[in-house]
Order: structure tokens, then C-alpha cells, then sequence
């Protein structure tokens, strides 16, 4: 007999014997079912994990071997290295602790739809490859914008209509195509280094990004001035007198993205006026709610979208506060021929009758890829398995963690609220103080930045939450964004005890 | 006592009571376990339903409400609703009867990789948002990298690098960007309507748009012509003579997307010759392997690589023939920094100690979003669980179903094969002859063509097996393309019989 040594566990691949059968149904159910036991626990124990993983760089590399196995692996024991070598080195956005940048609020549903969408796998680029997959997505998108109470130009049934990207990126990168070869048809592709792109320097860098990948000229982008007289909300008048000092230049102004609920401090741009510049003058508007759209589903926050209806085209992240999981970007424009004359291509070994009659939506078309998920299904899911009611008591009781949150800051003098809090987003810091040790080499508000990054930083170390920074206005702020599918109350209390702690220790030793 | 008419049924939405758990992980747990079981009874039945879907445009709209629900609902009936109302309207991708356009590979693994990817659901834009997703992705492109034996150049461990895009439209949009933005550090912005960017007339259309979408000039973008010849190969001399021809315009050759597999036929382009010609004019040469790169992990098949190494960046689709699901796009670069340089931003509100002292990759710099899934899980675990022997196990039992099927065709004398069969794609057609009721008013080959594309269309409407066109120099073939999971050489057999019944039916009625 030979020694246990040398014996080899037997390996369940889904390859029984010589044949190769990598989607075997009843070894897909068994592997599937381990799965889901592995991710249930892993939400049964998120909360125990550090929140910012708190790996070196280059730890996985001294756990992996060099290439990749010749022979197959079973299961249990890549599992088994899931939760030793990958875990670790996970920053758990899933975690209750988690208030970091935005959420990336996972679901049940939004989960199921994912997992239907893979196990499904069809690429769905034109009606013909699957027409269930542009079919739901015309209507899902159909449903969310009349949640939205977006103008019926921008839904199908209105001339319009939505497609669901991954990311905003994408979405404005698409849209800055669209309005740039919409106006290049009427003046000539030769002044293409004309166009002018206008965000406002809180911006996102998406908007910078696409400018540069759809080669607008980068001397040509313009991050316009914001202050807090304005909350840090891009002004009409601000964004006029840019464009008259464009126009003087000789440049084409071209396209505007303006942001509900800003990344820094979730700041608004307001819309209506902010249109009426931009028709005057022949330019795209884009509305970018990659974080607060979600929220316009609330009577109480709908009016952030007044003069909406004088925009292009409006988007928002439904896998940052809307449950469906990463990635589902919402995009709806007014005019989708626009988007379809940018980026159509329609090869002959696409060619199918369904095509031919221009009967039915090819979303290739709509997006920069070819390929594309079945995304609609897990945004159909979302809104199916929870309901518009549901679906807002989820956002609300965010908002009220955000307030809550802001109560306990106001009890505590140390601390302020550096801009309004308008959704589930609250900007913080230990105010300017006189610090003993400080012999006012640098200012007051500069000892305030370092002295609020050295706290961030020591919170975030210690694991126990997550935030992240920003600086608005030369102010260096905490981030407190609720919104993690698993926080309650009772994680927003402890969250605000491990501020004060880190806060008491670090006012202490440099006291 | 009410009548049992008014009760609503009891629904288990995650939500218990009036508190909202969206991620509840024992509500997660039960409704897993259904979708898995769901998942596996629809692989078990898949092979019984119309391959290519056969309702009409429209369908869905009838079977859907107009809005979105206002309560919740269970996932029994929405799974339902799945079987009832989506599926027939599915082109199912992974039947074992289908055999159209390339393969949309599932597996077990890549399933459960995207299952875990999602479960975590973290936003892996940089190093530290997640470092496990960017070490993991690191780590598995070299171990590809090393199984396709590329140069060390493109490795990490040799100065270049690798990155999971979701497509290849994405690589190639990157890699032009990335190779615009190097030229036009060099001639100047108002150059970019001088650049030229190149491909043969069998390219995939994503150059074209990826071009389109960069803001090259569309009268400069280059199909060049292929012929039989070459087996619808770009010659280094065409390739040649077309740049000298931009030269003497006064344009500036910018990139060229030479492919390892076209979609039209699988044709090849003679990498050796092309990239010596690419580096006399310093064009950047792209390589889309999207179908074919899987293959070249076969000693057998590496050849077609030769050259690569003066190539600048190689791209496969790890979705299509390697077993990871939808979307799975894997790019390597020889230099990295060409990407980062043309698509990188650095705001503030990401700014972090990692990224600071550049000890880490931020794949956001390599990609044109910022948000990005977890990607490398899948590919990690389709990896281990086959293992290197596995996998070209499964690649080469393809190539062998379909030299099969050309023993079937050449045993029957009215069909041809077109092109030589490179992989695993047979582009074949029932050869042009004399048909009784044919009165020559159209010539031999064009009622080929239309005899081949009505004998597609009636195969296709069967339901029974599923295949695509192209039009390869002029002539219309069938692409029987071998490659889904769950295809074993019965059912190869059987497309063949299929093929047969249809064309034995339509000659008959035409003669």
C-alpha cells in the first residue's frame, strides 16, 4: 500500500474522466451552492474585518505561485486561499463600517440579476443576439425614468430614450461624442481643436477624461471657478462669462457637465439656469447624478432635476445607491440619433433583418463596445424585489443615518460641518483651534487640513470604519457617506465614538 | 373572517418587518440557493429550446407592466416570470446547438468567479480601493502571459504589463489613445487630422469606431484590401504602399490593428512582416487576437504569434473561447506608461499614500473608466480549476469538432469550404451550381449567394442549431463556429444533419 503521502485528493473539476465538461449542470449546481454558503457567511462576518484592508503592497505576490497551475484545482481549496490570500487584501466596501467615497451598494437582488445575467451569458450587441436583453432594458429604463419624473422626451415613449452604460465615464464620454461630431458635421472636422468642454473644478475627472480620449484639445477643457457663496455649486453667470471669453478667443463652445450632488461635497449645479446659458449658446448638456439620482426618486429631493428638461441627456450610477451592484450606469438622452450617427458601425456579419427594417433598438450603437451585459436584468430585479416603496424607505433611512450623524457632531464643539449636508454625504472636520504645541509656522486653517488628515488617517488605520477626504474650498474634510446596504443606526453611533477617540488621542499627545 | 380573496400573499423580500436589509445574509443565502438551482435546471433544458430566438420586436412590452412596481415581489414569481416572459426571448448563447458568430464561453468557474467578484462588490479603481483586485489582476496577466509565451516585454515582470478590459473595442480605443497622445506630444494638437490609423477591409469594425471615438479623422481611417491570395491576410506590401501613398499627402501613420483570427473567416495577419513595415514609420501595431489569442496557448497554434514580439500591445478575449463569461478583455502593453500618461487623473478626493509614492498600479490609468469590477477572480479561477492541461484539453476538442464537420462537408459534394479553416470556424456554402429554375439572370455566384443566405435563414428559423453569415471577397458563406461549452460531437453531427435537411429541402423546391 501505498503511503497517504503520495496519494493526490481527488479532484472534482467538472472534467469527470477524459471528458471535458466545464458547465456541467449538476456540478455547476453543487460548485454554485458552495458559493453562495461562502458570500452568506462573508456578510454574516463583514463587520469583523478591517474596512480598509491593511495589506502591504505586493503581499499577494509573496503568496501566489508564478504561473498558473498545469493541473486542475479543486474547488474547496481555491476557496480556502479566497478567504486566506484574497480577503485580506479586500477593502470591504460591503462592510456596515464603510463610508468611504460612495457606496457600492450591493443586494440580494441586484446579486440574482447579476448571477442570471452571467449564467445566461449572451452578448447581447443588437436585438437579433437576444432580444429579451434590449427589450427590458428599453422598458426598465422606461420605468426608472418615469420614477425619476424625467420629461417624457427622454424616455422612449417620448422620442427619447435610456441605455444602461457600466460607468459614468462612459456615459459622458459617449455624450461628449455625440455633441462633438454634431457640431464637427456643421463646421468641419477641421476644428476639432476648437471645441470647449465645461465642468466646474468640482467636477469629476470623468468629465476631464472623456474630453481627452474624444480629442478635444486639453488647452480647450475648462474647470470653471466655484466658492461657497455658491456652496460650490457652478453659477450661471460664471459659466457666461466663460464662454463669451471663449468665444472671443474664436473657440466653438461645445458641451456643459453638470453635476447633481458633487464627488467632493455633493454639491448641485443649478440646472435651469445653467440650461438657459447653455441653449443660448448651442451647448450639450449633460447632467451628471452618478451618486444623488438615486435620491430624485424622493418627492422631497425630485426638485434638485428642475430644468432638466432643458438638458441633452441625463445619467446616474444605480450601483452606487440604487442596489444593483457594480456596474450599472443609467443614461437617458433626448435625441438617441445623436449618439447612434457618433458610433454606429454595422458590419456586414452583423447584418440581420430585424437591423435592416430598423425595427428594433441595437444598443451597440447606443455605447462605446460592441459586447455588452444583460444588465437590465438585475436593475429589473432591484425594482421588482423591492418596489418603489421599498426602494425609498432604503434611501431615506440613509438620510436620516446622514442627520443623525450630523446631530452627534453638533453636540460635540471640537467639531464642525464644513458645507450643508443635501443627502446621506456629511463633510466634517475638527474646526481651527489654537493647538498648544502648534508655534503657528503655518497658518490656522493649514494646521486644521494636517491636523484632520493625521485623524483620518489614524481612524482609518485602526480598521474599525472607513472614510475618505476631500478639499473644498482649501478645506480638507472628512467624508462621512452612509449608504452601505448593511449599515443601521447603531453602526453610524459607533462610527462617530471611534471619531471621537482617535480625536481625543491625537488632541492629547499634541496637546 | 375576510375572504381568502383579499390576502395578499406572504412576501419575503429581504425586508422583514418595516426594517430595510436588502443584504441580509441568511435571506441571501435562500434566494441563492434557488437561482443556482434555477441556473442549473436552465443548462439541463437548454439544449431543448429554440437556439435563436423566435419571437418578434416588440414581444416584451406586451407581457410587462408600464411602470415599475410600487411593492415589493417575491423572487419565486419574478423567477417565473424569468421562465415565462425572458427566456423565450433569450438567443441562447449556450446551447450546444449554437454555432454563430464566436462562442460566448461560460464555465462553472468563470461563473463562480463573476458570483464572487460581485459578492464583494468592491469599486477596484486603484490600488487601494482594493488591493487584492489590482495585485490578483497582475498576477494572473503574467501567468497568461507566460501561458502564451509573450515576449517579456509585455510582462510585468519585464517592464510591461497586463489589464482586464471588459472588450476589445475598449483595448483598441486605449491603445489608439495611448498611441495618439505619444505623437501628438511630438508634432503637435493641431496635427490630429493628419493621423492615420490602419486596418485591413477584414478588421473588426471596432477599429473603425475605436478610431471614431478618439477623434481621428474619419477619412483617415484605412480598410486596406485583402484577396483570397492571401488568404484574406494584410500584406506587409499593401500595408506598405498605403502608408507611402499618406505620406506623400502629407498625413502621419498613427496605429495599426493587425488581427490573429478576423471574425469574417479567422483569418491571420503576418505579424513579422507587418510590424518590421509598422517600425520603419514608427505606427503602433495593436495585435486582436479577440478570438483566436485563446488558441495560441497551444504549442501547436503559438506560431501564429511570431512577430509579436515588435508588436506594442496584444489583445485576446478570455470571453469569447477561454471559458470566463462576458466581459473579459485581457491587454497587454509593452509600455505602460503610454496609457497612463494619455489616460490618467489624479483628483484629490482619490489621492492616497500608495498612489503618492507610485508603489502600486492604478489600473484606472489603464482603462478608460474609473469604476472597475473585479474581473481577475473569474480568470483566477478558470484558471486553477482546469489548469494549463485542461484548457487546451477544451480548445483543442473544438478545433477537432470542427475539423469533423469539414469531413462531413467534404463527404457531400454540393457544399464547399471556402477558406481554409484556421481554428476552430468552418466558413462553408453550398457551391455555386446550375439550379433548374434559375434563368441566369443573375449570375452563378450571386445565386449562390442569395442560395446560401435563404438556406441561413430557414436553418436558423428551425430553431434547431444556430449559425452566422459573412461575405468574405464576394461570397456569402455560412460560419459554423465550435466553441460553446456544452457542444460535444453529437451535436456537431447533428448540426450537419440539420444543414442537410434544409439544403435537401430547398434544392428540391427550387429545382
Amino acid at each position: 500500500m501505498g503511503s497517504l503521502h503520495n496519494q493526490k485528493p481527488e479532484i472534482k473539476t467538472g472534467f469527470p474522466g477524459s471528458i471535458i465538461k466545464p458547465l456541467d449542470p449538476e456540478e455547476f449546481r453543487r460548485q454554485g451552492h458552495l458559493v453562495i454558503d461562502f458570500l452568506a457567511d462573508y456578510y454574516n462576518n463583514v463587520d469583523k474585518y478591517p474596512v480598509r484592508s491593511q495589506v502591504e503592497p505586493g503581499y499577494l505576490k509573496k503568496r501566489l505561485p508564478e504561473s498558473a497551475p498545469y493541473d486542475a484545482e479543486p474547488i474547496e481549496e481555491i476557496l480556502r486561499d479566497v478567504q486566506n490570500d484574497i480577503v485580506p487584501g479586500i477593502t470591504h466596501w460591503q462592510s456596515p463600517n464603510y463610508f468611504a467615497y460612495f457606496p457600492s451598494s450591493g443586494s440580494i437582488a441586484g446579486f440574482l440579476g447579476e448571477m442570471l445575467s452571467t449564467g445566461f451569458n449572451v452578448v447581447g450587441f443588437n436585438w437579433m443576439s437576444s432580444p429579451a436583453a434590449t427589450e427590458l432594458e428599453s422598458i426598465v429604463m422606461d420605468w426608472l425614468g418615469k420614477m425619476l419624473e424625467l420629461p417624457s422626451e427622454f424616455l422612449f415613449s417620448g422620442g427619447g430614450g435610456g441605455v444602461l452604460q457600466g460607468t459614468t465615464c462612459e456615459a459622458i464620454l459617449c455624450t461628449v461624442v455625440a455633441a462633438r461630431d454634431r457640431v464637427l458635421r456643421r463646421i468641419g472636422r477641421e476644428n476639432i481643436n476648437k471645441l470647449v468642454v465645461y465642468g466646474s473644478d468640482q467636477t469629476h475627472s470623468a468629465l476631464q477624461k472623456a474630453a481627452q480620449i474624444a480629442g478635444i484639445n486639453p488647452g480647450n477643457f475648462r474647470a470653471v471657478e466655484t466658492s461657497r457663496s455658491s456652496e460650490f455649486g457652478l453659477t450661471a453667470e460664471a459659466f457666461r462669462a466663460q464662454i463669451e471669453s471663449d468665444l472671443k478667443l474664436g473657440l466653438v463652445p461645445l458641451f456643459l457637465c453638470a453635476t447633481i450632488g458633487t464627488t467632493s461635497s455633493t454639491a448641485v449645479d443649478p440646472l435651469a439656469p445653467l440650461c438657459a446659458v447653455a441653449k443660448e449658446f448651442n451647448v450639450w448638456v449633460h447632467v451628471d447624478a452618478a451618486y444623488a439620482g438615486s435620491a430624485c426618486i424622493l418627492p422631497e429631493y425630485r426638485h434638485y432635476l428642475d430644468g432638466v428638461e432643458n438638458a441633452d441627456s441625463f445619467s446616474f450610477n444605480a450601483h452606487k445607491w440604487f442596489l444593483t451592484t457594480l456596474d450599472c450606469c443609467c443614461l437617458w438622452v433626448k435625441d438617441p440619433s445623436a449618439l447612434v450617427k457618433a458610433l454606429s458601425t454595422y458590419p456586414e456579419y452583423l447584418r440581420n433583418k430585424a437591423s435592416d427594417a430598423k425595427s428594433v433598438i441595437d444598443y451597440k450603437d447606443w455605447q462605446i463596445t460592441l459586447s455588452r451585459r444583460f444588465r437590465s436584468m438585475k436593475l429589473w430585479l432591484v425594482l421588482r424585489s423591492y418596489g418603489v416603496a421599498n426602494l425609498r424607505k432604503f434611501l431615506r433611512s440613509h438620510v436620516k443615518m446622514a442627520k443623525n450623524f450630523e446631530g452627534l457632531i453638533a453636540m460635540d464643539k471640537r467639531f464642525e460641518v464644513v458645507v450643508p449636508r443635501n443627502f446621506a454625504t456629511v463633510c466634517f472636520r475638527i474646526s481651527p483651534i489654537e493647538i498648544g504645541g502648534n508655534r503657528q509656522i503655518v497658518s490656522k486653517e493649514e494646521a486644521a487640513n494636517n491636523l484632520n488628515a493625521k485623524l483620518l488617517e489614524t481612524i482609518n488605520e485602526s480598521g474599525k470604519i472607513y472614510m475618505t477626504h476631500a478639499v473644498i474650498g482649501g478645506v480638507y474634510v472628512m467624508r462621512f457617506a452612509v449608504g452601505a446596504s448593511l449599515t443601521e443606526n447603531r453602526h453610524v453611533i459607533l462610527a462617530w465614538k471611534v471619531v471621537q477617540e482617535h480625536a481625543n488621542a491625537l488632541l492629547n499627545s499634541s496637546s
